[in-house]
């Protein structure tokens, strides 16, 4: 196991590149920069640390959130800069008939035809980040039992959501750091009427599409610009033709000169979630079963979907498909990499290190407590992997919850669970409306069946689920079910709980059939979910003892809060002899170019590459003349005469640490301007979810320069350009 | 066009490698070296360009040829070291019941149990390259005919082999230089007892196969020692066991330090065959019409043999599968290759050139003439490839082979068509009786009617031929003829052609039948083979003349004769942002190695680089120590200590201008030790059959430094070991 470290990071001396790679870890809170001037410094930040962490000040008032997704203001005129793939929905949403912006790509000549980018559409601007641990730990210190703890630290969490929610124009959330240790409460604008302003069309967006996806080198265009609008008088607003564009306090100002290999980044956003600071064991489960397990399933439902010939099935389960392929790399991607580097041996080094140090202060036996706990939890969560997929048909799913909300409905609004409160209906209404868009019956009943089978074949068995089971005949179950149709779907939202449970309906009859059962679960997750909010806190209290003690900060697992990462400009040795250098050009998209699609640029793009039309995006560093045959010496070769056009950079690569979330999020350099946005990660990097590599993690940014020149070179956005804070 | 140029030519700029890529063009002469001694200087070689042209002085004096492979001479005992892949058939001679030394390798004890390659084997030591062109062309200067120059040329051909050969040890050739402008001399002592001393197993020599083929990064093993053996009096003679091992005059000594990027390399070898001299409408022949047909035909003949479900014809036909697939990926490159670099482009500027060169001394006219036979040389190709590969059928070949030697016989020996004469008859004896080894009647039905197919499918037709055709049915003549039989194969050389005739044989009858349309064609080819003889030497003396104006020294299209290149070890960029470094390394090869063949090695080999068993052969540069975790400085961390045992090269890259026939040339050091054994070239250098590129050209050599630490960590030869001249 040991050699296989060696292995790897000998190759990253290879590398062969210039600059010594720095250990670039670390999602950090804005608030811990100021520990970190010094690694700021040498990484060639110049802005000073406590300007960045300053939520108030550019660069960070500037960053916002799409809720999956990160932005951030590109002009003071509400304008911000995302990926393309975060303003797909948008997009979608106005593409129809002969406007298929996604075929087409979209520009709006002037802000009067921005197009709205649909009601679900949200911006969300942080406006407060406060500590609020002392209140929702309030009540708890004393408590032995599991449950009672997960119901008061739900309780106070909810206490502080709703009194922060008064002002309706804010969403706000209580997140936990460090596994329970700290809650900060989130204070967002939520900005309603959001417009889609500039979008390239999908075949630069996501140039090479599946096939590139994860992959590097790359060539996408991933990028969109929306508009934040509110009413005229400043507040958020739905959707209006009156509303006006939202005035923001600080936007980012752009780079035209761009980066270079070696220079200091900084990536800011809301990356969702990481295992960095999980234990062995958690690794080891998700190595050996929870990830191999989730892959085999996956398979057999693109195997199954991919069997299909009714073009109308392949169409509703495409998009299905597609996220499942998706899952299936990552997955692969994981599992490759464990394979590669030793990271069960990195892990356990650091636990070995751990309980060395705990040793001197005689403070192990809460991680035996917490290595107990989470065995208990794993095990559960093999069982529950079979008994929640074996319930996993699209129309089951839809009964259960609507049941559930029924039966939430007759507790106090403050007392029901997160997402059956009433904050939280409209996102219900939204899911249980769009569930056609991806269905067919004959496709849903094979996948479950599937699933049942999965069930049925291991030992772990409820007999509730068994008992319904036994008698589930599933066709007779689609034709006889009501709430296939979305409108009697949606009407049961205001039905009570007694009428479900006197409904004939089969599928309502079997969700409220297995609503015990399933609630029974859930209270013994709650439970164990309650001593784990005891137990992990207890590690990470250790973990900070023990980084401090060696004068080296720590970052809390990523948790969907605003994180600022930095790194630097930098290739990376893929495998042994095999370089990845950091910057793809406009050469390398034409060489990809076939005109079949994922590979399919546009020809205007086209055109202007092979005409040299760079503008003011080239690398010098790149443009110089190149060699020429020996007799062009001798008389002139014009027709082979090199375009000394120099080279636009497309994408590039660097340190910082990132994950799923990260998308769109502004990649800034050392004087805080724009350089790029984060769009993706290398496919050697999928494992730093539980540990960053800092020799071959590389996340992948859209060159701010390729942006402009597409603004510049190919659409002529000039009113957009004009807008931007170019310097 | 000139943009694809300009792409690829930026893309070099990229390379990041610290050395300026030399255009390492040119398989010279050995006489020509001279000429390039400034060149060697600039490329880093030391050794005097005088020494070098000196066939009787090391290295040139230790070089020697396999007939299809190149080798070289490593003791003053006859050892010789070559690629795996050339010493293939003696391994396979050997390998029976318990002793499969492909899957095992061999390592011989002591010279007694050195093992005979096969009565087959043969080693060609190079004594004499003696120009020749006035007697090879005496007698042609007035003649317009081309049938009569091409028999004149031939005939004087003959003659001077002949005069050669009455030493019966010697084998000699005279080869045609830059197309016929010179002839010279090959002079070559036979070696006969050829015996197999050291080759790793497959799984090594091969490893990666036909996945790997082509490709880098590489981590191929491909080496063998085979040892010359002579009669106990010095002279050469068939397998005894009393014979003795050769005494040369010359071999290589060893470097173990081994070469570093950047290094000046020498190769030397026996290049088969290149394009680089032929014109624009040959190249785009080739691109447009000749490779995409021959990759159609070569893909259906693949996809047949793999719709055969029968093991039997699996296994027969295994290795024909095997070599159309390794041909069709050298077709792909080559149309990939010209796809990417704008081949076309540099070969039309190059005759631009050339034209503006000629108008000065208006010398023109011939070059009209040059291409009007190339056109009609190119449409009777067109014609002949369906019409020869409707006569496919490996029994029908073999028939009309035979039919051909008794209709030879009745002539005098050295009128006899080349091929056909007494000293080709050991040779035809031999292909005759292995034609089971990869034969299936079933199978060869099949293949041989896509081929009839084929050319039923296009307008060129023979009537002769369509007689034959129209009369055909497959499955009785394969019933009726005697000629199945590998005895009435060989009872058939004996017999006369009147006995053809006579014959009632289905199988020769239809040989006898296409002998007169096949005859003709021949002498139609002749005919425009004489008449091309004296237009292609026009253009190259007016390019040796176009050259010589510039003081530039010109090299010979290659033809299978002993040629020099240098070039620089050095990587390339294969793609934007992908740049292959110039050496893979013993970690790369446990990084690939997954325990299923090809990428199975030993577990004595994995076992070797696990331990970190390096012997001498670390690359120093490599082995400093790794960057180790944070904590690792505070606490021990000995499990995670890196094993700090550096890194043996395995493969190398050079610019070294090589092609098919230097297989198993040694790679020479700038003081003329042996560094490596060329085995491969990339597949972005496909291509340089018709053009050098020096941003990709790339040839792929073993490193000397893997082969003495397989001998010495891996399989202790030290035997041989000692007997090499280690430096």
């Amino acid at each position: 196991m040991p050699f296989k470290t060696t292995r790897l990071a000998l190759l990253a001396l290879l590398a062969g590149s210039a600059t010594q790679a720095l250990a670039d870890e670390g999602q950090w809170l804005p608030h811990q920069i100021p520990q970190l001037s010094l690694q700021l410094q040498q990484a060639g930040i110049a802005l000073p640390a406590e300007q960045l962490a300053d939520l108030t000040q550019p660069p960070m008032n500037a960053v916002v959130g799409l809720g999956y997704c990160t932005a951030s203001f590109v002009s003071p005129k509400g304008l911000v800069l995302t990926n393309h793939h975060c303003a797909y929905g948008a997009i979608q949403f106005n593409s129809h008939g002969e406007h298929n912006y996604l075929d087409q790509g979209f520009l709006a000549p002037s802000q009067a035809d921005e197009l709205s980018a649909g009601p679900q559409e949200r911006l969300y601007i942080t406006e407060e980040v406060r500590h609020v641990s002392q209140d929702v730990l309030a009540g708890t210190a004393q408590l032995t039992d599991g449950y009672q703890r997960h119901q008061i630290l739900e309780r106070n969490r909810k206490a502080l959501i709703s009194a922060c929610e008064a002002d309706p124009n804010y969403r706000c959330s209580v997140r936990s750091y460090h596994g329970g240790l700290e809650y900060y409460l989130l204070r967002q604008l939520v900005i309603r009427d959001v417009r889609l302003v500039y979008a390239p069309s999908e075949s630069i967006g996501a140039f090479g599409g599946d096939i590139d996806n994860f992959e590097y080198p790359r060539h996408a265009g991933d990028f969109a610009f929306l508009r934040a609008y509110v009413a005229p008088d400043g507040s958020p607003a739905a959707y209006h033709p009156d509303n006006v564009p939202y005035q923001n306090n600080g936007h980012l100002t752009i780079s035209q000169a761009g980066v270079r290999a070696g220079d200091g980044v900084l990536v800011a956003g809301y990356p969702g979630r990481t295992s960095r600071h999980q234990l062995l064991s958690e690794l080891s489960f998700a190595a050996t079963w929870q990830y191999p397990t989730q892959a085999q399933r996956y398979q057999a439902r693109i195997d199954a979907i991919e069997a299909q010939t009714d073009p109308a099935i392949t169409v509703a389960y495409a998009a299905t498909r597609a996220g499942y392929a998706n899952r299936m790399k990552k997955l692969n991607g994981l599992l490759d990499g464990f394979r590669k580097t030793d990271i069960e041996g990195h892990k356990q080094q650091r636990e070995i290190q751990l309980t060395a140090y705990l040793k001197q202060s005689d403070q192990t036996e809460w991680l035996t407590e917490l290595r107990r706990l989470i065995a208990q939890d794993q095990q559960q969560y093999q069982a529950e992997f079979y008994l929640n997929n074996a319930q996993s048909g699209a129309l089951l799913q839809a009964a259960s919850r609507l049941y559930r909300w029924a039966k939430e409905q007759q507790k106090p609004d403050p007392q029901r669970e997160p997402g059956y409160q009433e904050r939280d209906r409209q996102l219900f209404v939204a899911r249980l409306a769009r569930l056609e868009r991806r269905f067919d019956p004959r496709m849903d009943k094979i996948l479950w069946q599937m699933d049942i089978q999965a069930y049925l074949n291991q030992e772990q068995r409820d007999p509730q689920l068994d008992q319904q089971l036994a008698q589930l005949d599933l066709d007779s179950l689609y034709l006889n079910t009501e709430i296939l149709s979305q409108t009697q779907r949606l009407a049961w939202m205001a039905r009570s709980a007694a009428e479900f449970e006197q409904s004939r309906d089969p599928l309502l009859r079997m969700a409220v059939a297995l609503y015990p059962g399933n609630e029974t679960r859930r209270k013994a997750n709650k439970t164990r979910q309650g001593e784990l909010a005891q137990a992990r806190p207890a590690l990470m209290e250790a973990m900070l003892q023990w980084y401090d003690s060696q004068q080296r900060p720590i970052y809390p697992d990523a948790n969907g809060t605003l994180r600022i990462s930095y790194g630097q400009v930098d290739g990376y040795q893929a495998a042994d002899a095999l370089y990845k250098q950091p910057f793809t050009r406009l050469e390398g998209l034409l060489e990809k170019h076939t005109g079949q699609a994922p590979f399919n640029a546009p020809d205007k793009v086209i055109a202007a590459i092979q005409e040299g039309r760079v503008g003011h995006y080239a690398r010098a560093d790149l443009s110089q003349s190149i060699e020429r045959p020996w007799y062009c010496r001798f008389w002139s070769c014009a027709q082979a005469d090199p375009i000394p056009f120099g080279s636009v950079p497309v994408n590039f690569l660097s340190s910082a640490d990132t994950t799923g979330g990260n998308s769109g999020s502004p990649v800034i350099n050392g004087q805080g301007q724009l350089v790029g946005i984060n769009f993706d990660s290398t496919y050697e990097s999928i494992t730093k979810d539980w540990y960053y590599n800092p020799q071959i993690t590389r996340a992948i940014h859209v060159d701010i320069r390729y942006i402009l020149w597409m603004m510049s070179e190919v659409d002529q956005a000039e009113n957009l350009l004009d807008e931007l804070t170019l310097q």
